[in-house]
């Protein structure tokens, strides 16, 4: 990504303009191929643009769009809350015709309650909108079964593949999944802020279109046209022009992980966490700790959170003096994030066993209870 | 901007997360701010995110917000079309209620027929919304007499300044104005597809909000909480994650033109177009070629369309034969920028001269009238 931002700065002063007729103008279309590979997605179906929230805004739409007379959307309280807050203001922009469902968790947000899911979807329900992993716990949703599940129902299916995507297998196409978004700053290691990614299978795709117009989404766009007519196939889920540094940067990111492959991925993730695992209950399991994640792989993302009771302090700490840097994830979860790509055994074991200095020499004892906000 | 992007490109690899507690996280509104100086916007705001067309999703939405029981919006057949593809977008979402009405030109797309303006303006009007400066032939609004007629009626206003911000006077405090968007990759060389701004009012921002409601809108972002609550000011206008390479490579871009100022700025782009208009009606006018922008120096953008019936072969001669990049835009502009911070009065002359040997060395009639199009 450094040579490739390099090799921008260059490009952008030379061919100005004309960068757009190199690969400035088709990088959408052509890094989100690049991620359908990593996600089980065929050519065609995912575009790199804009932010997780608003891919979700265009897609929600869409789904919604389809399912007249269906009244009824179904998540959970363990969802990223910014994608519930994306459906709570599109809802309420259509004019509150909808019913926003979250179903909850019986083990401290570790689980979804899964006989609650299957109860909430019935033939009401227009969509299901799930984070595939979910950002707390690490929890990984069966998406064949779940995907399955409210296609017998009638339900649409939108998975957010934010804290899986690069990390875990997933299938989208296998699964029939129908749509999906998600960042690429996580396990895709697009850097600060890079673009997100959507997912429509084809079969969909003109069946829908998006509710924001841009002229990137413009059947022929060069013609300015007054009235809008959406380009075929998945471009018409783009909007505005794409910043080409953040994609092009991202672009190059995605290389070391399509070499790897994503059963190799998996397998070292598994052997991480595992063994993440193993130490935490270990060593830090008599300190007061406690496992905020599913003990069984098959139900386990990429990261793994582990809690106690003063762990916002613990987490300020291992910031401050210890060059270790967790999410702090409300009420207690210390969420440790395992690139399978580049994070070491050795890594797991030191960064452990920082965290046992850190309680075991009571060093955050000296830092207030009361939580830094950002203003 | 390209020694900002290789020092951000060190950043990253070392502060990693950090750099978000650095400048990263404020960058929105730190970029916004400095837009705003070019503006006539005092601080808090301007934000710098997403794409123009998103920004104008957000704010159409919110002006419509405020704006019960009338059901109108006005704009013009002048404005850049996908301006109008987000109106048609949003008010189908919304379950259309809302009528859009275009008024046209009454001498060939340069200059809007203001009296059709000023009868459809009426208390029925929720929105008017207006490219300050039409993108193809350069005709400036009058945006404080405009603002002020549009108030006298009730109607809300909105601004798109893609073409006119960096590149003529605005002041949008001064005038009064709700509402404004515009991008930055065009007179704020901000590079290939950098983000956007938005521009709401002060007294007007606790009143609306945005209908995208991502977590960097969220007022207290880091409490997770599952339910949508506004943050203060200009900030609920932020939706998801902005890519911090292309804020960052964005702001250094500004500095230049701070330092010179409007006034100066003006000044030099009025005295390039005024060669330019000379050199046009001088050399070009003979061989065909009629002037696409308005004489009139007070409603001048920074930038000439001059028109010829072989335009479109015209512009391609240019390009393939003479390194001049001119924009072709339907049916017959070649519309040439200028930049007052750096094309200078010689590269006018140049310019103007390969035209004039194109068209007397009939260059262009060996290129098809077939127009290329983008796939």
């Amino acid at each position: 990504s450094a040579e490739r931002l390099a090799r921008l700065s260059d490009e952008w002063g030379r061919d100005l303009i004309r960068g757009y007729n190199k690969d400035w103008w088709h990088a959408p279309g052509r890094v989100g191929d690049k991620i359908g590979q990593l996600i089980g997605a065929g050519p065609g179906q995912v575009i790199a643009c804009d932010t997780v929230s608003i891919n979700l805004f265009k897609l929600a739409s869409a789904a919604l769009s389809l399912q007249h007379g269906r009244r009824k959307i179904v998540t959970d309280t363990l969802n990223f809350p910014s994608d519930l807050y994306i459906l709570q203001g599109l809802t309420r922009l259509m004019g509150e015709r909808y019913n926003i469902v979250r179903i909850g968790s019986k083990d401290g947000d570790i689980t979804p309650d899964l006989d609650a899911l299957d109860k909430a979807i019935d033939k009401d329900t227009a969509l299901l909108t799930l984070s595939h992993v979910v950002f707390k716990s690490g929890y990984l949703y069966d998406m064949a079964a779940i995907t399955k599940l409210a296609h017998k129902r009638g339900a649409l299916v939108l998975w957010d593949l934010s804290h899986s995507a690069g990390a875990v297998p997933v299938d989208l196409d296998g699964c029939g999944a129908d749509f999906a978004i998600g960042c690429t700053y996580k396990y895709l290691n697009g850097g600060p802020g890079s673009p997100a990614f959507l997912y429509v299978r084809r079969d969909l795709q003109e069946k829908v279109g998006s509710p924001i117009w841009g002229w990137w989404a413009q059947k022929d766009p060069f013609a300015f046209g007054l009235d809008y007519v959406p380009a075929p196939g998945i471009s018409r889920f783009l909007s505005g022009s794409q910043s080409a540094i953040a994609l092009l940067t991202m672009e190059a990111a995605l290389d070391p992980l399509l070499a790897a492959g994503m059963d190799a991925l998996r397998t070292k993730s598994l052997l991480l966490s595992e063994y993440l695992i193993y130490l935490t209950e270990t060593f830090l399991t008599p300190l007061g700790f406690h496992l905020g994640t599913p003990r069984i792989q098959a139900r386990r993302g990429s990261h793994v959170s582990i809690r106690h009771p003063e762990g916002y302090r613990i987490n300020r700490a291992l910031i401050e003096e210890m060059n270790v840097i967790p999410d702090f994830r409300e009420p207690d979860n210390l969420r440790l994030g395992l690139a399978p790509l580049y994070t070491s055994f050795e890594e797991v074991w030191e960064g452990i066993d920082r965290i046992r200095r850190v309680v075991a020499e009571k060093r955050h004892e000296k830092y207030p209870q009361e939580k830094l906000t950002v203003t």
